[in-house]
């Protein structure tokens, strides 16, 4: 029996008798910017066009997304000096019960299927309609209703299977496409499964539907009994009742509305300009990017392009079977697919305008995550202040931020990305890390050290880490930058020498990297490192130094997989804290187009990974660049992280560094200027007069 | 002549009219907390005493401050197990007119001087009214009117000088109480002097009044002309006017009232207890911190104190006089006397509770700062997050901050102290550094690398450090804890070994760190290093590992003064990211008692330091400890930071590890429990029905 592939919680499906044909896209009506995700017209028109194409072969979409225009003709339309590029977008296909695949890129303007490419030895991302075959499958497989029966369980409905994309796995090859499934207990329909991990995993074939490995761990020839104690979160489960100390309400409000203002999806705020997109791997990508500088009366370019472009979470069990989980979130399930309909008072406080993410099923139908994208502003503290010590003059400005957030839920850990703006001109990215720790049962016999922690009794939650891959194709001030590095070091001259006698000397040390290769490069703690983003044709006039935007990364960890291992492979990305490589149309993925069941290889020819491009060594010298940030943190679990982790926020930023002239946050009206009357009234009228006036 | 002393701009000072003698001080009637900051009663009275004991000689009041009672007497109070602890007073005194230093102890229940201690080769902290002198002494001063002529200047009621303490002087021993005086000048009353600094610096004898030198700096024996242009903040100088895009106005309110509860200076808030206290030196003193722990219904201790007590700004250009350039700005100038008098609005939004600040004057008169603590709330975001990808469930609760927050300003820069905790269990320091660069006039034949930034035409802003240092007296579950080092490493079985065959192997490496020279440690970026205070007599039942709170510090950068140079010696605490010595009564400041022109010599008599006391080597395992924690950022000043610096955050926590059996998050009551309705009845009836009813 085929499910019904309509039912995925949070998506709101459009049945293909509201879809449109594509012939019937009439773009002199309907004008999306280029860089607007696809429709939901257009998403099934793609569809249409591809399955005509394709006849007799039918084809489960695995996307069907935008195919951004090229940069240069893009730039062009952008400048006036082109015409509107056509309307594309991009399928990857896979022909039904079989692993073929293929990359189709649809002309909607024309209408037509521009090109067919079969790409052979990958596979593309696992959509939540192929994560959800995995409990069904399983809990109707003999051998696993059996595994389950030598744990005692006999009602099957009680048996929960996180699907994960299958790490590595010898047994097979890219002749199945494969998933694995973590297998759980719940002793109620809403009772935390986290709490009672079994003892064994299945391997399953997405395409053909079949289980095709049951493995069970055993530990000395034993099974595992399920860990059975209840730990909950939900308020039914919260049996102690909370803390009588009760938190008053704090209300955000702008009476007046918000300070930006979207035209579609081109947003202004505070002199920044930006156009928001989505999409069903990246989640929210920000391009455009421009701010406005009130001293030269002009807008001057940031960023062309800044998305999430991949992430890695490698688990440092070296025991079976948890040597196959390292997920790639964003390559091998998503960011857009997974991302969560968010809600006001629980994701986001204060006035919100809220975007949908629109991504398709494997049918070619468009569904649509409601508030997928939040935007909002928030009260960031002070931006500056000074006060005169003579007189008690104050000035003082608030800070603010502009938010554009995205939370997602990756089977249990849960991820909110925050892109933020800020008044002083700087770009962070802030993700914060929730949701809950994956889990293993214990053996009487074992211990969790030293690979895990025992956060409940029998209960082992693994060493992690969390590296994203932050991809920021700059256009500081113009297309052309280069990268320096900045250290912070000593003076060279020894203490009691005549360049350094007093031996305080200190300076930032510059190093220009010219090739991809010199630009490989980790974060050092002892030199303060970061990296300059330049524009080598602009100077700074005060400063004489070239105008740039400084990366500041120092929530970097190595990562701990060693060299020769499967992730070393598989997750090149995450071995350095920086890439940087000259720009090329559609190349994004710094683990590869194609993450799942990849093993890392050298220049596979349909799934280059960064460092295949990094291998080119060409020259970032004064050209269009695009540079790949790797942050992230490395998580040993905790007590407190369990049953449900607190929030644990990192962030990478992007900051202005001799960009401006003066300070930005001048252009903002202060608070509010006070003299500190309040005190100066209570001097001695005869001592103050004298002292605080100066004349001139 | 002799200035007025009592016109300080945020002093609010009694008149010995309005003091109390010490024996009217009633404790039958008024009955303060033993940590509770000296009154403005006690404080002349305290004054009273101490100058009734020194007749006939005549005493400046450096400081009049709470001597806190000792460790082991306030514990068997508090445990109501002894006595409420008498009631005293510590000040430092100088003999007018001479450099002669006392330590003076008053008790103030009995009421008498209990102790006159002479203290030699030492310097005490600079007060406000010290600073005052330079700037009127060296505009009468003939030699300054004459290097002011020098550069055309004739109306001296346009230059101006900030006095820094001394920093290193050989030219005078401690028969001199020094400062140096660095020349600006101003175009009108409140153009910004920092755009026009002169070339010229004075030094001054605080004590005898008396301008020492004026050293002018020569370039191939030239005057450097002052840098004219004018670079203001200030609303009348911002002739572009500000940017048309208006912020609307975010209204944050509490309609209910806050959240914490104050009982004198006891706070309560969402579990925590805390008592908060002032001092003239180290501004905020947090002490007595505990938590409810909702799950074992009783308090637990975390810390016993929790202060900043040192921080230091070494500035990076070996050109004299700029080697002078090293700002201890607790120790030599007191954290709590620079406060600012907070203004609702402008420093802090929303519901805020303020405390005063009471300090004293030379003349032993008390003085009130106004609104110098701002306890408040905040949104913090999502506390924590889960959604069941299976039936779209979610739950999510809101983090919330206490703040509580001083701002000083010292001289040109200005700095947030926010001692946060959030509902995690987490403390927080976050610094703000703001206000403005020190400027230094270039001649036309200089260049500002590589020691610093022109930032303006021929004005250069130096490199410089902001070390500072936390001390935490821990508590954590009970009096005593020891330290263990945490280190991410690789497992050190090779790839393809039976101990690590797929190479994802790693782990946590623990390192107990058992003596105080053990303890001084760095930080190690390669290994994400963290420090955890743990109470080795207390077992986390779950995870079989002592309770601890985690010290998480990544952003303290090496100090860049070289070994043996004068920074090195004297701010020998910045040398290291961690230093844990055991407790002893009233040692608390890591650079010295004494800071102003301490030389950093070892086992002065009177003048112990960090290096000192780790030199015992005692031991620090299961005993009562204090750490002390270095943090803070390397700046290479931007055109962005002039003329008014946007302010940058640095932050240091201290975070539950555990601590808890379980998220301490869960006490709070979520946001909302939100069932996906929308999306799910989006669906068909049908297909949904069998699929999202788990049946038990």
């Amino acid at each position: 029996m085929a499910v019904d592939s309509l039912s995925i919680p949070g998506y709101h499906i459009y049945r293909e008798d509201e879809a449109q044909s594509a012939s019937s896209l009439d773009y002199s009506q309907y004008n999306p910017h280029p860089l607007d995700q696809l429709s939901i017209q257009e998403i099934p028109a793609t569809a249409k066009l591809i399955r005509e194409f394709a006849w007799p072969k039918k084809v489960k979409f695995n996307c069907i997304t935008l195919r951004e225009p090229k940069k240069n003709e893009y730039a062009a339309f952008r400048s006036r000096k082109g015409p509107r590029p056509d309307r594309r977008a991009f399928a990857i296909v896979i022909e039904q019960g079989s692993c073929n695949v293929a990359e189709v890129v649809v002309n909607l303007s024309k209408p037509k299927v521009e090109e067919w490419k079969p790409v052979n030895d990958v596979m593309p991302t696992l959509t939540l309609e192929d994560l959800d075959i995995v409990e069904r499958l399983a809990r109707e497989d003999s051998r696993v209703i059996e595994a389950c029966r030598g744990l005692g369980i006999t009602d099957m409905s009680k048996v929960f299977f996180d699907a994960w994309a299958i790490g590595v796995e010898e047994r097979y090859g890219f002749d199945r496409r494969l998933q694995q499934g973590l297998a759980y207990y719940r002793n109620s329909s809403l009772d935390n499964q986290y709490a009672h991990p079994l003892d064994f995993s299945v391997v399953v074939d997405t395409e053909r539907e079949e289980i095709l490995n049951v493995d069970i761990r055993l530990v000395n020839g034993e099974r595992t009994p399920i860990p059975l104690e209840e730990h909950n979160y939900l308020p039914e489960f919260i049996q102690q009742g909370y803390r009588p100390d009760v938190l008053k309400p704090i209300n955000i409000t702008q009476p007046q509305g918000v300070s930006f203002r979207m035209r579609g999806n081109e947003l202004t705020w505070a002199g920044y300009k930006m156009h928001i997109g989505f999409n069903y791997r990246e989640g929210i990508v920000i391009s455009d990017v421009s701010i406005f500088d009130h001293q030269e009366q002009k807008d001057r370019a940031l960023f062309n392009r800044v998305s999430v472009v991949e992430m890695v979470v490698p688990y440092g069990s070296p025991e079976k079977p948890h040597h196959k989980k390292h997920a790639f979130d964003v390559g091998e399930y998503g960011t857009g697919l997974m991302t969560n309909s968010l809600k006001l008072g629980c994701d986001c406080k204060g006035a919100i305008h809220y975007l949908d993410g629109v991504v398709n099923t494997g049918k070619g139908e468009a569904a649509v995550i409601k508030n997928a994208i939040c935007i909002h502003e928030e009260d960031n503290g002070l931006l500056y202040k000074h006060t005169d010590f003579r007189d008690g003059s104050v000035i003082s400005a608030r800070d603010r931020k502009l938010i554009v957030s995205q939370i997602i839920t990756a089977a249990n850990y849960e991820y909110g990305f925050y892109h933020t703006f800020t008044l002083d001109g700087t770009y962070k990215l802030e993700v914060k890390l929730t949701g809950m720790l994956n889990t293993y049962c214990m053996h009487s016999t074992e211990q969790a050290a030293p690979w895990g922690t025992e956060v409940a009794p029998k209960l082992n939650a693994q060493n992690h880490q969390h590296i994203f891959s932050l991809r920021v194709d700059p256009e500081i001030d113009g297309p052309n930058n280069s990268i320096v590095q900045s250290d912070a070091v000593p003076a060279e001259d020894p203490v009691g020498s005549e360049g350094n006698f007093y031996g305080n000397g200190f300076y930032c040390k510059k190093t220009p990297l010219r090739t991809a290769q010199e630009a490989a490069v980790d974060y050092c703690h002892e030199t303060s490192r970061a990296w300059d983003i330049i524009n080598p044709s602009k100077l700074n006039e005060s400063s004489k130094k070239p105008v740039s935007y400084k990366i500041i990364n120092n929530s970097c960890p190595p990562l701990m997989a060693k060299p020769g291992s499967v992730v070393y492979k598989r997750a090149a990305f995450a071995r350095k804290t920086l890439w940087v490589v000259p720009y090329r149309d559609y190349e994004l993925f710094p683990a590869g187009d194609y993450v799942c069941q990849s093993d890392g290889r050298d220049n596979h020819p349909h799934n280059q990974t960064v460092t295949d491009w990094v291998a080119r060594n060409e020259s970032i010298d004064n050209t269009d660049i695009v540079c790949y940030v790797q942050f992230g943190l490395t998580h040993f679990p905790r007590t407190e992280d369990f049953p449900v982790m607190p929030a644990e926020p990192v962030s990478v930023m992007l900051r202005a560094s001799n960009f401006f002239k003066k300070n930005p946050g001048l252009w903002v009206a202060p608070s509010k200027l006070c003299v500190d009357t309040v005190s100066q009234n209570a001097f001695d009228a005869s001592c103050c007069a004298a002292k605080n006036q100066v004349k001139l």
